[in-house]
């Protein structure tokens, strides 16, 4: 595959390592001096064919000891670039080698690869000659000593976290996440569009969304500034009054005595003096501690937008904006909901991919949604075997086979009814269900779970769900019962993408609107777009992180985030 | 280059185009059967060679007009996928004409490509057989008319603006500069890393910092329940504390009468069940209206972290985390400042792009960005040469000669220092500046517009900067005046790019913070990087917005962002 950006990367650092034995050049095309691990461990020969070549190798001790009564030190070190480690041999007379055998320990090396005595794991490894950076642990305060720590331990040091093998892995199968995303759409022709995070349209009801303010650090710093400057007294206030009049006397006096034109400006002067302040302290005595109200509610008038605003739940009404006219457009960004759940598959802040597509109907969506999810599979498997394989090691014996499976298998599609006859068929037929199945109920996890993972065993598309249990925005069937929306559900997570046409008539979205009792003033903008040249089209959103727990079958999405927010936690 | 994206998609969409021709299978490949005008018009014949092909396109009608006593309607129609408009020619015969010439009108028409008459500029148009979509416009109401409409203007129409050419050009640049820039971070082994967006680590001052909260919601949310349900009155506490007591009586009484078990069993039940609701009432008799308190003080302790939190300034430090076992990572995302800013070059919600460097020096810095921008400056050369011609014809004359420039020429290197004596000499020889310049200032604007600008008429790498006006983070050097820190700046907007090596001395970061009064504890999660397993380290961020006005020659950030946020405005 010509835009494979792990084998460019490859080729790229393979490219560095030759440069470093062969000239000083290496700085410029790494920016750094050092070779990554990934370009010496991960060629086809394992690096065996570099043997005999001088590099300089960066990285964090994952264990290390000494042998042969400490003449040398073993050092397994990774720098992250993959998730192998190469063997560092350095010799006491080197270096001194107690400070580079602690777990943790940073260090960067120049030695030249060999061969090791065969019988040994490694295909290659590197004798030190010299140690040029060491980055010392003391291993009685290290936080993540060598033992295995649970995931949960792992959440309490999110900023340590990276360096264990997992957390590590999953960045990197995120990161070749993301960026396949960004290629399959911009293969595709879509542009990438920043839809906004601060948002003021509020269409998911408030209870659920983020506020952003600045009216409480505002009213804070109005406290203590009220502290250290009181606010004028009532007296202070009079004082300033009876002056102004005085003033005024004075003026008056000067006009009708007909004094020089001099005097009674400066008369007029200090009159206009004293008004000034007047006003200022009538103005700061109006100051109270205290989120400013208006007609008994807070005055949103005085907040940083002038009004309410709050942290976006989705992109898509505002990529739709950029769909109706630019025709193939995604948006991939944070996403975010207040929603007091503590479960292993809800984040309050999390990323979401969404593509819009203009001149589109729902079956196209339905073969975007499939081409891209198994673009994704495919990827992983050409690009993080090595990660795959790691995780397939430790945490899901199976995870390598499904992304087998999704990448090879044309996806089932079958319409809501479809599913719950089948439902009601495995009913019957003695399975259990917790939640009722009959046409009308939203389909629950266990019902999408049937359905891909016993069912079909493979990814289903299920369309075309009763129109009350979704959106206002999407497009009534010709039946009036049903909508064309369609959910893709994947075997270990279910639902994985959400999506539909969008309802392009103008009538009948706004009786939508209406008919779902939302208030029609914050929509206005989008009716703009079926006002106004209408058109056809579909998009869907697929939880990034959700991607992440299928591909990599780790079980709790706060693993799958570098920086997990929940409830009563926001680390860093 | 293999991976053009703008190119594949060309090929892609050519590919399709061909399809459509020899077969119905067009709508798998495009997730649309309409073809991109892109696809037609960017072929390097104009068109020309797909004379006689059947295709079906979209688009919104740029002006439409009837001739030739309305027997036919000639439209200008684009769809996003290029800056060029396609001819299309419907025949009053095909259509009735009225509903199609208004412009935004959305079409979606089958025809067959022709080459025009000899002397018209298109190299191809399209004769329509069949309209298979129209999308009205009233232009009584269309608050867009074929009129040229100011920048300023448009803002108002956030939503509508991307029918506009100049938004469109911009969308598109904008696109390719994004994936341009994961392209070449991932070329050079670079991992993506989400930083958070909720962030509790404050570290620039809450101040210029928006607030996620969820305390004003739910004290409404409180408000409203109380008003519905008033608190219970004393007297309703006092009648259910009399209730607890006489239930506690009977109990008492039936237990020393030796009652049987069940009676005794049933009044405990009783008496259960009013000292549940006892204390039920005394839990809402304490609720009080309004942002919960503690000491006189907000009780974050019952926000939805637990604790305050902001809205993002950069995701630097959270990255270096990363960087910090992975060795070469970086972010790209939203970023928020909450100053009030009326100035064309700030925005209240922004996109950066910041990369983190392992095993790196500030040479290593200064390579990257200076690759990095280069790289920027080809991508828009090879990929979206017609959208620059655009902006070169209608806002920056010198725009693309600025490109060629830039990724052509070495970037000039100099010291802080350096600088200063350039501009001391600036000022000897006449040069007005409205700042003072002497050793130990900040570089205001109009100097780095010098520098780059004047005197080395090309981008500028001014690096060293005396320590009292950079941040702690960055490395103190040998001088212990100056750290490590490298600016630059570029024609046209000054300042592109901020970076720095990273303090990697546990004991000198330490001092650093403490010598610029600024409190350690948040920052313990940022020094346990430097106590376990240092390593050099460094890093830039780069304004996205910045780049898009350098690329563009706009002269309005808020026009280079899809959906601008500044004071007092936050639409959709």
């Amino acid at each position: 595959m010509a835009d494979d950006s792990a084998s460019l990367s490859g080729q790229l650092a393979a490219t560095t390592l030759h440069d470093a034995v062969s000239s000083s050049d290496v700085a410029k095309a790494e920016f750094s001096d050092r070779v990554p691990i990934r370009s010496i461990v991960s060629r086809p020969d394992g690096g065996v064919g570099l043997a005999g070549h001088r590099v300089r190798i960066g990285g964090w001790v994952k264990t290390g000891r000494k042998a042969d009564k400490d003449a040398f030190a073993f050092l397994e070190l990774n720098d992250g670039s993959c998730p192998a480690n190469l063997q560092v041999i350095v010799d006491a007379s080197v270096s001194d080698l107690s400070p580079l055998v602690p777990t943790g320990t940073c260090i960067a090396v120049d030695g030249v690869l060999k061969l090791p005595p065969s019988g040994t794991k490694q295909k290659v490894e590197l004798r030190v000659e010299k140690v040029v950076h060491v980055g010392p642990v003391d291993p009685a305060k290290y936080p993540l000593p060598k033992t295995r720590l649970t995931l949960e331990f792992l959440r309490d040091f999110v900023h340590l976290r990276p360096r264990t093998n997992t957390i590590s892995a999953v960045a990197r199968i995120r990161n070749a996440l993301a960026y396949a995303t960004h290629t399959f759409f911009q293969k595709h022709g879509f542009l990438y569009v920043h839809t906004p995070i601060i948002t003021t349209s509020d269409c998911e009801g408030a209870g659920e969304m983020f506020q952003v303010t600045t009216l409480i650090s505002e009213a804070d710093k109005l406290e203590k500034d009220l502290i250290k400057n009181p606010p004028p007294s009532a007296a202070d206030i009079e004082a300033a009054q009876l002056l102004v009049k005085e003033k005024g006397e004075i003026v008056a006096q000067l006009k009708s005595a007909k004094a020089k034109k001099e005097d009674i400006n400066a008369s007029v002067a200090e009159l206009k003096k004293e008004k000034e302040n007047l006003s200022k302290l009538e103005e700061r005595s109006k100051l109270k501690p205290g989120i400013p109200k208006k007609d008994g509610k807070i005055d949103y008038g005085l907040d940083f937008f002038a009004r309410q605003a709050f942290l976006t739940v989705s992109g898509q009404l505002q990529v739709e904006s950029y769909a109706c006219c630019l025709s193939s457009v995604y948006t991939f960004g944070p996403t975010f909901r207040a929603e007091h759940s503590h479960t292993s598959r809800h984040l309050a802040e999390f990323w979401m991919v969404e593509p819009e597509i203009a001149f589109a109907e729902l079956k196209d969506d339905m073969n975007c949604a499939e081409a891209y999810v198994r673009f994704l599979c495919q990827w992983l498997l050409d690009n993080c075997l090595d990660d795959m394989e790691f995780m397939a090691d430790k945490f899901d014996k199976t995870c390598i086979e499904r992304l087998r499976m999704v990448a090879s298998t044309p996806f089932e599609r079958i319409s809501y009814t479809e599913a719950v006859e089948l439902l009601e068929e495995a009913v019957k037929g003695g399975r259990k269900f917790e939640n009722k199945v009959e046409w009308g109920i939203d389909l629950a996890s266990e019902h999408e779970r049937y359905l891909t993972e016993v069912k079909f065993q493979k990814p289903v598309i299920v369309y075309n769900y009763p129109k009350d249990i979704k959106a206002f925005y999407m497009r009534l069937n010709d039946d009036s019962k049903t909508v064309a929306a369609m959910d893709v559900l994947v075997p270990k997570v279910g639902e994985l993408i959400g999506g539909s046409q969008r309802e392009e008539r103008y009538d009948v979205i706004q009786q939508r609107i209406k008919d779902m009792e939302l208030p029609i003033e914050p929509y206005e903008w989008y009716l703009d777009l079926r006002r106004y040249g209408t058109v056809k089209h579909c998009g869907f959103g697929l939880g990034f992180e959700r991607m992440l727990l299928f591909a990599t079958g780790i079980e709790n999405i706060r693993d799958v985030i570098p920086f997990p927010r929940y409830p009563g936690r926001a680390d860093l």
